[in-house]
C-alpha cells in the first residue's frame, strides 16, 4: 500500500456552499456545476503548479527552508522525486484539480550529465505516465528551467556563450519530448534568464537575436516530432535579471511580430508579472485576448506595495471577476487554464496550509466566475459600453472606422457641426456596480 | 526698438571652460568645438520646450501659478503670445540653441470656435517665421496639443465620441500645416490621454483601432502636403491617463506592427517617461536604436523616488554619457535633436533660472558626449563586449545564426562537447571604467 | 426660494438594501439602523469634503477645468463663494451626511490683502453658521490652506524666510478662530509644502524646529481662545512638495515626541497617503491606534500601480472592512469621522457624478462595518490571534513581558528546554475566512 | 605556510592616481593623503562585510549558487570556517581596508544544539582574535544573525512565541559576548524578521512592546559585561518581511523614544534601504545626523527601479558625494565607519570580482570626500543655505525662533509689514554647481 503524505484528508475537498463554517470545504467551487453553457471544472480548468505546491521549502533570500515535507525525506535523489510525485498526485486528487503543471527540473533530479539529466528526466515522465492513467489528472503545460542552473545566470537562449545557447537547446528538446509523452496541452517559455543585468556587457540587439533564432528552432522542432499544442510566453519584467525581454504582453507581442513568430505563440498571463510591470492583470488579460493571443494564465497575486514577486495565492474577488469577465468574453481559454502560480508563506509550514490555500484560491475564482456570469448576463457594465462607442456604428464614426475619411474631411465635418459636447464616463457609478454583484 | 525680456543677459552665454566659476557660462559646451568628425551643435542639436519655458507657470496640482514672467502681462490674448515670442527668440540666442519645439496651443492661444483657434495659429505661425528668419533658430519639431482641453478627457483619436476624433484630426491637421510652413524637421505624438482610466467603461480594442486609423490618416495627409519630416511617436506610460497607449518604446513599436504604421515613424524616447515605465533611459534608447526607430529625444530627467513626471533638467552625468553613447553609436539622431523637455522648480520664479537651467542641461550632455567619444574611441567597454559574444562568430555559435542547426544538432552537440564553462561578466569592473572616464 | 442645484435629487438618497438595482439609493447604508450599540451614522460619522466635491473643477496636470459646476457661475467672488455654499448645504442634506470639513480659503476667497481674506473668511463664517443652523449639519474639522499660495512655495512654517513664517502663523490663527466659531470639532494641520525640494539648499533641523515652534504656537492659541478640539496631523510622504516632513504615522509621532508635543495631537490617517507611504491603509490606522493616536480619517483610496495622489472615492470592501474592524477595536474615533477626501474622475463631470461616487464610499464603508462587526463577534479572525500569542500571558513569556528575566536567564532557559517547535501562521486559511465574510 | 586564496595579488592593492589604467588601482583612495585635518583612512574608516564578500555564493531566488570560492571546498564545517577566515583576512590586508563586521553565524557555522552554535561560535573567535592581532584589522561591529534559521520567521523578539524570543535572547547575549571579545567598536540590531506578513495575525502592539523589552534586556547585559561599543539599529521597510517595524530612520527613533530608549541607540543608516523606504540615501543620514544619532553606514546602492535589495557596491559619485557632505559637517562617525554591504553581481563569479568591486567602492567614497571637502572648504554651497535662513537670525524670526511670539504677534505683524517677496531657491544653480565639482 502506497504511503499517504495527506491522511488528515481523508476524501476529495468537498463544496458545502457559502454558508459552511469548514476551512477545510469549498463555498463556491462546484465542480460539476453548471454556469452558462459550461461546468465550473470547464470554466476553470485549474492546475496546480508543481514547483511551488510540491519543490518549494520556503527559503527566501534571507533565510532556508522552513517547510513540512515528508516527501521529501529520502535520500537518494529518484526515490525523493518519486515520493515528491506520489504525494503530488494525491494532492491532486484530494483537492480535486485535474491538471497540473511541470518544469522538467521539478519532476527529475538534475544529474551530474547532460545525459544523466535526460535519463532521470526519463524515469519520472514513465513514473507519471502511470499516474496520470490511474488518476485521470493530466498536464497542462510543461517547460524547461532555464534559470536555476548557475550556467544559465547570463541567459540561456540569450548567453553571450553560443555552447550555452545549445545546451539550453538541448536542455527543451527533452522538454518538448516530455510534455508530448505526457499530452501536454501546452508548451511554456519564462525566460526568466533572458535578459541583462546592465548595457555596459550587453549586446542586446545580438541577444534578442539569438532569442529569435531559438524559438524558430523550437517551431520547427514541435512540428518534426508532431507536438500539437499551443506554445506560450509568460512575460515578466524583472526578477531574476534587472531587464527582462519579455517585459510584459505588448513587449512579447512586438518581439513575435518582429520575428516573424506571431502566428505560433500565443501569451501566459501572470497577474503578479503584470503588477510588477506597472500594469494591473486585467490590463494584461485584456491586450494579450484583444489580439487573440491569450493563452493561459498563471493565477496568484502579487502585493503591490512590494517590489518582488510574492507570488500569493489569487484572493482577490476584484482581480478574479475582472478575470473572469475578459475570459468569458473569449469563450474560455482553449487549451489554456489557470494555474496556480503561488505559493504558500514562509510561515505556513503545515502540508494542510497547501489545501488551504488552493482551496482559497479556486473558491475566489469560482465567485468570479459567478459575479462575472451575471455582469455579463445583465448587461450590467457592457449596455454602458454598448452606448458610449456607439457614434463609430454610424455616421462620421463609420466613416472614420471605414477609412473612408481623412484629415481634411474631418476638418470640414468640425467647421461644420462645431465642438462635440462632453458625456460623463461614470465610471463611479460602475465602480458602485461591480461592488453591488460582488456578494 | 523691441522689449528686452532678459536684460541681465547682454551676450550670448560664453563658454568659458570647467574651472570657470561663473555660473552664466558654459564649462563643457563649446557649440563649435570638434568632436570627432562633428561640431558639439551638430552632434547634440539641442532644442528648448517651448512649453515648459515660455508657457509654463509653476503651477501644479496644489497650488497656483509660481513664476514671474514679464512676457505675460498683456491682456490680449493675441499681444501676450506674440511677446511670449518674442520672449523666446530673445532667449535661443542668448542661450545659444539653434531649435525649438512647441505645440500648437503653446504658440497659439486657443479661440472662441475652432475656426478662430485656426486663425490665431495662423497669425503666430507668420510672426514665427518671421523670428526664424532674423535669428537663424529652427522648429525642431511641432505638435497639437490634444489633451489640455476638456473635450480630450478621455481621448483625442482614442475618444468614445466620434465627433471629439475628427475634432483631434481638424488640430492634427492644422498643427502639420504649421510644422510644414515654419520648416519643422519632425512632427511628434504624444497621446497623453490616449488610453483608459478603467476597463469598466473601455472598449481597449476598438480604441487602438481607432488609433491606428489615425495615424494612417496622419500618414496620409502628409503625403498630400508634402510634407517631408519625420514622424514621431512618444511613449509614455501614464500621467494624465492612468494607462497611456504608447506604454513604452516595446508597446509603440508592437502598435506600428500591428497596424502596419512601422515604415512612417520612429520613436522620440524622453528620459522621464522611461523611468516612469520602469525602464532606464538607456535602455529605452537602446530599444529604439535597435529596432533602426530612435528619432530623437526629450532630454530630461526624473526622479526615481518619484511616482509623477518630474520633468527636471538632465543633470546627472552617467544618463547623459550612456545616452549619447547609444547615439553616437548610430551616428547621431539624423533629423532628430535633444529637446529640453523640463522646466525648473516650482520655486525657481526668476526668468535667469532658466539660464541656470539650460546651461546646465546643455553642459552635462555635453560632457556625456565628451565622455563617450573617450569611451568609444579607447574601446574602454566595447573591447569587453566584443570579445564576450565572440563565440557567435564562428563555429556552432556561427550555425546557430546561420539558422543552420536545430535542437537535434545541439543536443548532439552538448552530449559530445559536454557543459559550457562560466566566465565573469565582470561588471563591477566596468562600472569601476566608466567612473573613471567621468571627469 | 433659493436656487436648487441638484434639481434631479429631489428627497434624501433612500436606503433601498441590497437587491436594489437604482443607482441613486444606498444599498448598504441605513443611516439609523444599529449595528452593535451604535448606529451606522454614529460609528461612520461621514463628512464631506469641501474642496474636492464643491471647489474641484477636474484640471490635472496636462489639462485644465473638465467639470460642470452650476454653483460656480457668479462673476463676484463672494456670491460665488455663497452659491457654492448654498449648493454644499443642499448636497449634504439630500445625501443625508452630518458633517463637513473645509479649509479657509475652500469656503471664501483670497483677498488682494490679507485683511481683505480675513474679512472675506469672516462673511463665509456668518453664512455657513446661519446654513448648519438650518440644517443640523456640523463641521468635523477645519484647516487652512498654506500651500496654494506662491508665498507658501517653499513651505509655510518651515520656510526660509521668517516672513512667510509669520504669515502662516497669522492664517491659521483665522483658520482656528473660524473652526471654533462654527464649532469644529477637530483642526487639521497637512502639510503639503512642509518639507523640501533637495538638500542642496535646505537646513532640515532649522526647518523642523521651525515646525515645532509653529504647533507650539497653536497650542498656546488654542488654550488663549478656549478652542477643545482636537488637533490633528495627516502626514502624506510626498506630492507636492518631494519630501515633506510628515511622511507617515511613526514619522509624525516620531516628531512630536521629539519636541514634546505628543500630548496636544492626534494622526488623521488618508488612506491614498498611505500607499504613497508604501504601507497599507490598515497599517498606518493601526501603528496610530496601536499609539492612542487615531484621530480621525480620510476615506479615500489610491491606485497602487500610479505614484501620485489620485484621491479616488473608497469602494475596495478589503480596505473598508480592515478600517473598520482597527475603529471598532478601538471603540469608534472619538471626534473624528470618515471624511471622504476623495474627488470624482476628470471625465465624471456631471454634478450627478458627485452622488454616485460618495454614495458608494458610504455604502463600501457601511459594509466594511458590518463585515468587521460579525469577523469580531464570531471572533473569525482574533480566537487565533489570541491563541497565537498566547506564551506571554505566563511562564517564560510573562515574565519577559514583566521584565523579569535578562539575557542571561533566558539563556539558562534556551539550555535547559532546546529549541522552540515551529507553528503554521495558517495566514492562507485566515485569508479565506475574510473572503468568507465579504458577502 | 599558510594557503593563499587570491594568488594573483602579490601585494596591497596601490595607489596609482587618476590616471592610471590598472583596474587593480586605487585611482583616488590614497589611504594616508591627508584631506582637512585627517587621513582619507580615518575619514573613510572602510570594513568588508563578511556575509556578503566571504560566504554569498550568488544564489538567488531562481537560481542556486553560482560563484567560485576555493575557501569553500573543505567537507568540515569548521576546517570550512577557518579557511574561510583565513582567506578574509589575506584578503583585508591586501585590499588595504582596516575593519571588518560580520553575524554570528558568518564567521561560525550553526550547530545541532544551541550549545554546540555557540562552542562553534568561540572556536572562531579565537581564531579571529589571532588573524586581529596578526593583521592588525579590527572589528568594526558585530550583530547575531536572527532570520536565517526558519525559527525566526515569524520574528525574533517579536516572535508570537515567547520561545523563540529566548532563543533569540540567548543568541544576541553570545553574539555580544564575541563582540567584546574581539573589540568590535559598535553592534548593530537589523531586525530583518522584526515585522510582520499581514495584520490578519499579528497583533502589531504586543510585539512591539516584545522588542522593546528585548532592546532594554540588551542594555542591561551590556552594561553587566562591560561592552563600551556603540549600539546601532539598522532601518529597513520590508524584506523578507513584508513589514518591518524599523522602516526607516524617523520610525527607529519614534520607538526608541516612545519606549525611553533613545539613549543607548544611533542609527546604522544603509543606502539600499533608504530608497526601498523612499528615501534618498542622504534623506536617511540627513535625519539621522539632525538627531544626533548617526552612528555608522552600511555603503552599498541600490537599483530605483528594482523593488528588492539589490545590494550593489557604491559606485555614483552624486550619492558618495551627498554622503560625505553629512558625514564631514558631523565630524565624522565617530566609532561607526563605512561598512560595505554590498555583493557582486551574480554573474561576477571570479574571487578578483571582489578586488574590483571593493576598489570600485572605496574609490567612489575616496571621490566623495574629495569632493564633498572642496565643496565645504570654499562654501559653495553652504554660503547660499547660511542666506536663505538669514531672516531668523534677527528681528521676527529671531523672536519665532526664542518663543517671544505667538500667533497673535504675528498676526499684528503681518497686518502693518504685508504679505512677503518671494525669491528663487536656486536649486538649477546649486546643482550646477554640484556638477562643476564632481571631476
Amino acid at each position: 500500500m502506497r504511503k499517504m503524505y495527506f491522511p488528515k484528508i481523508t476524501a476529495p475537498i468537498p463544496f458545502e456552499g457559502k454558508d459552511s463554517k469548514n476551512p477545510l470545504a469549498f463555498k463556491y467551487y462546484d465542480k460539476n456545476a453548471r454556469v452558462g453553457r459550461k461546468t465550473m471544472a470547464a470554466h476553470l480548468r485549474f492546475a496546480v503548479a508543481y514547483w511551488h505546491t510540491m519543490m518549494a521549502d520556503g527559503a527566501d533570500m534571507f533565510g532556508g527552508a522552513s517547510y513540512d515535507r515528508p516527501w521529501n525525506a529520502a535520500g537518494d535523489p529518484i526515490d525523493r522525486a518519486k515520493h515528491t510525485m506520489d504525494a503530488a498526485f494525491e494532492f491532486f486528487q484530494k483537492l480535486g484539480v485535474d491538471y497540473y503543471c511541470f518544469h522538467d527540473r521539478d519532476i527529475a533530479p538534475a544529474g551530474e550529465t547532460f545525459a544523466q539529466s535526460c535519463k532521470n528526466l526519463q524515469i519520472m515522465v514513465d513514473h507519471a505516465k502511470v499516474l496520470q492513467k490511474q488518476t485521470g489528472v493530466k498536464l497542462l503545460w510543461g517547460t524547461a528551467n532555464l534559470f536555476g542552473h548557475r550556467i544559465y545566470t547570463s541567459g540561456a537562449s540569450t548567453n553571450p556563450d553560443a555552447h550555452v545557447f545549445a545546451l539550453a537547446a538541448a536542455q527543451v528538446k527533452n522538454a518538448l519530448d516530455a510534455t508530448q509523452a505526457l499530452g501536454g496541452e501546452n508548451y511554456v517559455f519564462w525566460g526568466g534568464r533572458e535578459g541583462y543585468e546592465s548595457l555596459l556587457n550587453t549586446d542586446l540587439k545580438h541577444e534578442q537575436e539569438q532569442m529569435a533564432r531559438f524559438f524558430h528552432m523550437a517551431v520547427e522542432y514541435a512540428k518534426k516530432i508532431g507536438f500539437k499544442g499551443q506554445f506560450l510566453i509568460e512575460p515578466k519584467p524583472c526578477e531574476p535579471t534587472k531587464h527582462q525581454y519579455d517585459f510584459d504582453t505588448a513587449t512579447a507581442l512586438a518581439f513575435l511580430r518582429q520575428y516573424d513568430l506571431i502566428d505560433y505563440f500565443k501569451i501566459n498571463v501572470e497577474a503578479n508579472h503584470a503588477t510588477l510591470a506597472k500594469h494591473t492583470f486585467e490590463h494584461e488579460l485584456t491586450v494579450a485576448s484583444a489580439a487573440g493571443k491569450l493563452g493561459s494564465v498563471d493565477a496568484n497575486r502579487g502585493d503591490l506595495l512590494l517590489g518582488w514577486d510574492t507570488d500569493q495565492f489569487p484572493t482577490d474577488l476584484y482581480n478574479t471577476t475582472m478575470a473572469m469577465m475578459i475570459i468569458l468574453k473569449q469563450n474560455g481559454l482553449g487549451s489554456g487554464g489557470l494555474n496556480f502560480d503561488a505559493h504558500v508563506r514562509r510561515s505556513s509550514i503545515d502540508p494542510m496550509d497547501l489545501f488551504h490555500a488552493h482551496i482559497g484560491g479556486m473558491d475566489a475564482f469560482a465567485r468570479g466566475l459567478l459575479i462575472a456570469h451575471r455582469l455579463i448576463q445583465d448587461k450590467a457594465l457592457s449596455a454602458f459600453i454598448d452606448k458610449r462607442y456607439e457614434s463609430y456604428r454610424s455616421g462620421i464614426g463609420a466613416k472614420i472606422m471605414a477609412g473612408k475619411v481623412g484629415f481634411v474631411e474631418l476638418e470640414k465635418y468640425i467647421l461644420e457641426q462645431g465642438m462635440p459636447t462632453m458625456k460623463s464616463g461614470r465610471l463611479e457609478m460602475l465602480e458602485n456596480i461591480l461592488n453591488d454583484y460582488i456578494r
